[in-house]
C-alpha cells in the first residue's frame, strides 16, 4: 500500500477582526488569518479537503477582509506546485460551505462530491446571519438557483456536475481518514484526522477552532450557527486528539501556518 | 382602577465594543450603552422588570467594561428619586440573569420573585461562554452555590428570599402587562409589552435587540446562546408590535435612551 501522504494548499489570505476570531473576547483589531485546502494523497485515490475562497467573488461579496492571492494561491495554481491539475482529483469534500472553503469547488466538475446531508439545504436557506458566510453559490447548482443567484454560474457548472453525496455523523473517508462530525461553527461541519504510516495521526480541525488558542480555551469563531454545540465539537476533537495522540493543525491560525508544510512538502 | 404608569429607572452605563453590539457586524471600538430597569406601577402591585447591575461586582469581574453608576442610578437611588424604597416593590420579574440585569435583586428580598423556569438552572451551570455574562450570582443562593461562590452572599440572601417562581412561554404578569418569551440571546429570556390607558402599548424589547438598528436589520448581540432562536425572537416582536402598534423601547441604545423619560417622569 502507497502511504498516505498529507499536502496543505495555501489558499492565500483574509482580513477580520479580533472579535470574529476569538468569539466575545478578541481583543479587538485586524487580524490577517491564512486559507487553505488539503489534498489526501491516498492508495484509494486523491482527496481534496475543501477549495479555499475565490478572489474575484471575495472582492465582489466581501471586500473588506481584503483578500489576498497569488497565482499559486489559486486551486489550479496550487496544485500545479504538486504537478497537479484539477482533473487529478477523485474526491472533493467539503467540511461546510463558508466561501473560504468552497471557492475552487467549481474546478472539480468531474470529481465526486461528497458533504453533510445538512450543508446544501443550509447553503440554500442560511440564517440571515449566514448570508454572508454561505455567500459564494458556485460549488452548486441548487444552492444558486434556490438563492437566486444562478447567474454566477459561469464555470460550466450543472445539476449533475455539482450534486453530493450527502453523509452524516462520523465515518471514514478512506481508510484511515476519518471523517470527525463538529456541527456549531454550521450545521454540518466536518473536522478530520488522518492516519499516517510513518508518524501520529494527523488533526485536523478545520473550523471547529480556528487557531491553537481557540481550542485550548473553547473559544469559537464568531462565525456560528449553534455555539453550545461547537463547545461540544471542539471537545469532542480534543478528546480523540488525546486518545490518538494526534498532531494537531488548525484552520485560520496565521502563526501555526507558517510552521506549516506547504507546496510540494508533505506530511507522511 | 389606577392607570398604570411606566418609570425607567436609570442605573449607569457600561463599555462594550461595537462588534459586542452589533454581532460580526460592528464597526469595532468602544461603544458605551446605558443599562436600566423598569417600574411597572399597576392596580395589582408594583413590579420592577429587572434590577440593573452592581458596580462593585462590575469592577472586580468584568473591569473592562467601565461600569458608570451614580448614587442616584443604585437601585436604591433610583428608587429614591421616585419617593420609593426597595420595600416597595411586590414583584421582581428578571428578564433573565446576565449581571446586568440581576445585580439589584439583592435589595428585594420581601418581594415575590419570577423567571423562566431554565434561567435559574442556567445560571447554575451556564455554558463556558455565558460565565461572564451570568457572572453576578448574588441573586441566588442556589446559583452562587453552585458556582461555589456563596462567599459572595453579604446582604441576607437565604434559599428563602431567593427562590423564584418559574414560568414558561407567553403570559400576563399582570393585567394589559404582557410578558413575550424571547429566548435566543439566553435561554429563558423574556421581552414585555405593557398597556396604557392614555397611549400605544409600550413594547419593552429588553435584550431581544440591544438597539433599534439590531431590531431594524435581525442583528443580535455577541453575546447569545442560541442565535437561531435570536432571530424567530426578534422576529417575533415586530409582529407583535406592529400587531398592536406599540411604541419601542431598547434596553442597551444610548442614542434611544437618552430620548427616553427616567426619574420621577413616566410613560402613562
Amino acid at each position: 500500500m502507497t502511504d498516505t501522504k498529507v499536502y496543505f494548499l495555501d489558499g492565500g489570505t483574509l482580513l477580520l477582526d479580533g472579535f470574529h476570531v476569538f468569539w466575545n473576547q478578541g481583543p479587538g483589531g485586524e487580524v490577517r488569518i491564512p486559507a487553505y485546502s488539503i489534498l489526501i494523497e491516498h492508495a484509494e485515490g486523491r482527496f481534496l479537503i475543501d477549495t479555499g475562497f475565490d478572489y474575484d467573488h471575495t472582492m465582489k461579496y466581501l471586500a473588506f477582509e481584503k483578500p489576498t492571492q497569488t497565482q499559486d494561491q489559486t486551486m489550479p495554481g496550487a496544485l500545479k506546485l504538486l504537478g497537479l491539475e484539477p482533473k487529478d482529483i477523485d474526491v472533493v469534500f467539503n467540511t461546510h460551505f463558508h466561501f473560504d472553503h468552497c471557492g475552487g469547488n467549481k474546478f472539480f466538475p468531474h470529481a465526486k462530491k461528497v458533504c453533510h446531508m445538512a450543508e446544501v439545504p443550509q447553503a440554500c436557506k442560511p440564517e440571515v446571519f449566514e448570508h454572508l458566510g454561505y455567500s459564494d453559490l458556485s460549488f452548486s447548482v441548487e444552492a444558486a438557483e434556490a438563492r437566486g443567484r444562478s447567474h454566477e454560474l459561469i464555470n460550466g457548472q450543472t445539476r449533475e456536475n455539482t450534486t453530493f453525496e450527502g453523509v452524516e455523523g462520523d465515518f471514514e473517508l478512506a481508510k484511515g481518514v476519518h471523517m470527525i462530525f463538529t456541527p456549531g461553527h454550521t450545521v454540518g461541519h466536518y473536522s478530520c484526522m488522518v492516519e499516517r504510516a510513518n508518524d501520529r495521526p494527523m488533526m485536523l480541525v478545520l473550523d471547529a477552532a480556528y487557531t491553537k488558542r481557540s481550542l485550548e480555551t473553547l473559544c469559537q469563531a464568531s462565525f456560528h450557527l449553534d455555539p453550545a454545540a461547537g463547545v461540544k465539537s471542539m471537545l469532542k476533537v480534543r478528546e480523540m486528539a488525546e486518545k490518538h495522540d494526534a498532531e494537531l493543525f488548525f484552520s485560520h491560525d496565521m502563526e501555526a501556518f507558517q510552521t506549516y508544510k506547504t507546496g510540494p512538502d508533505f506530511y507522511s
